[in-house]
């Protein structure tokens, strides 16, 4: 049947039939997702909420925006992309995520939580303006009513006088366990299933932001969600509605179903051997050290199980936290319980740290509190695209002043480094991949601003990398190019920030290459070439400094801080003309 | 009284000398924020509450966060600083914001709206892991409520398992008068004043979170607070409470009573001239272009008249939204309007839009959606300090893809830009500082990716600036060395990214100095390095371009931009030896 559906073709089908499209499009799902990799319980969830919204609602004429993404894959199958369903998340097939590229039927790109709600009033205010009409629908799971930007966009909703349906899919799952006051809430208004009226007077709290609230609703029983799906269908046009319904994480697999964790994503394990993973490592390194030293804390956002972490959270339950999907939030806890003199460990994913820029330079590097990140998923991280990979990290952190950035070269190293990192009375950044491939056999101690030589080399060639994989292409390459008589020396430049300026300066007339899985702009690589052309004769900066700027008037720090024409006059009256 | 006070003698004091404590305090703060600038209203109505709380709090054992901080004027005067209080905010003088480096009655620094609960729950954890005592204070005005991160950190109240007592400071206002739902809210619980019974049935979401809500009190009433706290200081042990206050933003100051949010903030202009605000052009020539744009619309958060906006939103309420302290939920709606064919313009100040920063990389950037960044007090913003200096966003923009950068030279420039940028498909972000000073000669079609020569010289220096203060510095330093017989060449920088490398390849042979109101690192400097160094023979940078890397195995994508041991030794066996 998946063969040549489209949504359109779904609205002319008996509900037998669609019954029969959503087992399809369930075992589909779980073939493709085995070979393929990917989501996979997130997705066996929302099949027949899906089938419903394409039988009910007229997209591409309508909007529907997934939160994080991660539950589109029906959507996908049966939106003119089944055909190429078999290629997701492949190099050139469909993505894994919606896409806008890619569809009509994906309005809006998703990856990250929190977002859809905010996506979809901007789309309805649009609407608005422009004198259009159709309905707009965000899909979110409860995981991510946690994160502050649904508060956020719920609490503009009644200023932006718009009107959108916001179904909130509540499974009990972030990819952890939902965690936090709002998932409690939830449960109370799941819980009340026969007493309406009870249910009507805890709503309040939607109805607050302007919402009328509706649930609870089986979101697995495709009768009862188009009868509901077509009801609220027409008071779309006079108000705003929170459709609350339950789903099952993994429905119809059982395996997923009694695992919705280790099933959220499912990963196809590459021909290279994995010697361990640095989730692993640094789960059993940190539990360790705490034993030893009780100042030490970890914070999560709703993902300890991926982070290596569960046996710490096991073993130090007090010392431990995960806050749900608050990225923000877990920063600051972080910095203001390093405030008062403990040793906290934020663990995150490359790609989800972006969300604590502002309190990484602030709460932890503006008052330089040892906060350790531990970034997880740093680099390419593949099959899940653009708004998955961890290539940013190195280029948002590198201008932070007060901050060092370690990468370890394999999880041998990486174990030595949180060792190190306990001692260390500042804030520091680890980045690091998933997947630990090889152990290089150098082994020396771990000291900020040092690096290691991991191949001496007679030549003019000098390749600097940081990290596992920049390393491994570089050791690679090194010992093909001595078979054709170049001889390669290899750094590795354990520590991004600061550089090891006694070994660069030994490199000046060296013919140097720098390797790393980050982009250039704001990467190693760029420090590098600030390096040499700081003291180059060929390029001058005059730029601030690796320092945090305090108070005083404009023009004075400016001059403080080497932004002054005498500072630039006499430069230029010295440099050789 | 001020002159010797501590925080301690408060305690000693009687209600009468409290009072007039607080008449000398308010005096003081308006005499010193009329000399040295800073926040005025905001600490106008605070004097109160802060005398009350050292009245009845114990601090520095207790521990007092104050959101943003720029309420803690008399926090200052009163905890052993009223002897350095008129040095507030000038150089080498103590900080307009809370600093732990300054005194130990400031355990937290703020700067940014919404941190307080996250950080006072950081700190009340931390005393419960070391079995600590001592009492945990958030004050947070209503204008933070509106942030996200608020709503983060309540709903990980109950997860955290302690106690806090967070002092909701409400006085309608944010530096615009604060907006949407939650404000809504807080009023409906202000105006039960005479129904205690209706309020705590109100009281309802606070509960939901573990809080005990407690309110609406006379925050101006130093007889009430000190009743009050001393009340609520007995319950801390056992729970955790919101004290909701209302104060008078301004209070004691007739005029600031009168205009709370145009004396926000007092500048203190300098002796130099300025030709026009940044903020003025922007909300002129924004409006003129909207007249005959009807696509263009325009979002703040809650700044709109600092922003220069205050007309546009008059003009086109139905294509203007303040939504409130809600950075992150601005970013997202102005790229969903974009999705929908819209031209929006978040307007926000540099410092702010850190917040956004995960956004503008997948909302804006990823999609490739036509949002214009309108980044206003960019660069060193002065007094108020690190937390307020305008000095990362060319860091933390310029490895994104797909951003086109532009920094106008002056305001007439900035005009340019503007009309150009109604043209402009594709995101865009324009940096400027506050005061426009002067207006350079040149004028010249705005394309991206090219400069403009501001000065010929006739030798080998090239100085390259971007922005209107280090051209300044540029052409005064041209013009001083041209007496010395130095000719100088002086280029207007005016997109930091696409550069202008056809501009660029003919300066090889040339002696380049860069200028920037911004970090070095990450920042114009850093990208002109990048590109002599990629094109040198000195150095050669493998890591990723200047594009967002989509899904595919990690091996095949890495290779694929440019990370591969085949193109590391190709480029070593074809390179100089």
């Amino acid at each position: 049947m998946l063969d040549n559906i489209s949504s359109q073709q779904i609205k002319k089908m008996t509900l037998p039939q669609l019954s029969a499209l959503c087992e399809e499009a369930r075992q589909k799902i779980i073939s493709t997702v085995f070979k393929n990799g990917g989501h996979l319980s997130s997705n066996l969830g929302t099949v027949e909420l899906t089938v419903a919204l394409h039988y009910v609602f007229d997209f591409p004429k309508d909007k529907l925006v997934f939160d994080v993404g991660h539950q589109c894959y029906t959507h996908k199958l049966i939106s003119d992309r089944a055909d190429k369903f078999e290629s997701i998340r492949k190099k050139d097939g469909i993505s894994g995520f919606p896409k806008r590229e890619e569809s009509p039927y994906d309005c809006y790109n998703t990856g990250h939580a929190g977002t859809s709600v905010s996506a979809i009033l901007g789309i309805a205010k649009a609407r608005d303006i422009e004198k259009k009409d159709f309905n707009a629908i965000a899909v979110i799971g409860d995981g991510s009513f946690n994160n502050g930007l649904i508060y956020e966009a719920f609490n503009s909703l009644r200023l932006l006088n718009t009107r959108v349906l916001v179904i909130l899919n509540d499974n009990g799952m972030s990819i952890s366990p939902t965690v936090g006051s709002m998932h409690e809430y939830l449960e109370i208004l799941s819980e009340d299933d026969a007493q309406k009226e009870k249910r009507d007077k805890h709503a309040k709290i939607f109805e607050r932001f302007g919402f009328k609230y509706d649930g609870v609703y089986d979101g697995n029983n495709l009768a009862e969600m188009i009868d509901k799906l077509t009801e609220i269908r027409e008071r779309l046009s006079r108000e705003s509605i929170i459709l609350h319904i339950v789903t099952k994480k993994g429905k119809g697999y059982e395996f997923c179903e009694d695992n919705p964790e280790a099933t959220h994503g499912i990963s196809i394990s590459s021909s290279d051997s994995v010697s361990e993973e640095y989730s692993e490592v640094l789960g059993r390194t940190l539990t360790r050290c705490a034993e030893k030293n009780e100042k030490i804390v970890a914070v999560t956002a709703a993902m300890t199980t991926s982070l290596g972490l569960g046996g710490f959270f096991e073993k130090f339950p007090d010392r431990a936290v995960d806050v749900g999907i608050c990225e923000e939030h877990a920063t600051i806890l972080c910095a203001s319980m390093a405030s008062m003199g403990l040793k906290p460990y934020y663990a995150v994913y490359s790609t989800f740290l972006q969300r604590s820029y502002d309190e990484i330079v602030l709460d932890i590097c503006s008052q330089n509190l040892p906060v350790t990140l531990c970034i997880d998923r740093a680099g390419i991280s593949g099959s899940d695209g653009e708004t998955h990979q961890g290539v940013f990290d190195l280029s948002f952190l590198s201008s932070i002043p007060n901050l060092t950035i370690a990468v370890p070269k394999d999880v041998k190293e990486f174990e030595r480094m949180i060792e190190f990192s306990t001692r260390f009375n500042a804030p520091l950044a680890i980045r690091y991949p998933r997947a630990g491939k090889l152990i290089f056999k150098t082994s020396s101690p771990i000291i900020p601003g040092k690096w290691e030589v991991l191949k001496e080399g007679s030549g003019n060639f000098v390749i600097l990398a940081c990290g596992e994989r920049a390393l491994t292409l570089a050791m690679s390459s090194a010992q093909e190019l001595q078979k054709s008589g170049i001889e390669v020396k290899v750094v590795n430049a354990r520590f991004v920030k600061p550089l090891d300026k006694d070994m660069l300066d030994n490199l000046r007339e060296s013919h140097i290459v720098t390797v790393e899985d980050n982009m250039l702009i704001g990467g190693f690589g760029s420090l590098i070439n600030n390096y040499f052309c700081a003291s180059g004769k060929l390029i001058k900066n005059f730029a601030y400094g690796d320092t945090f700027i305090t108070h005083g008037g404009v023009e004075s720090l400016m001059a403080e801080h080497g932004l002054s024409c005498s500072a630039i006059i006499g430069y230029i009256q010295n440099a050789d003309r």
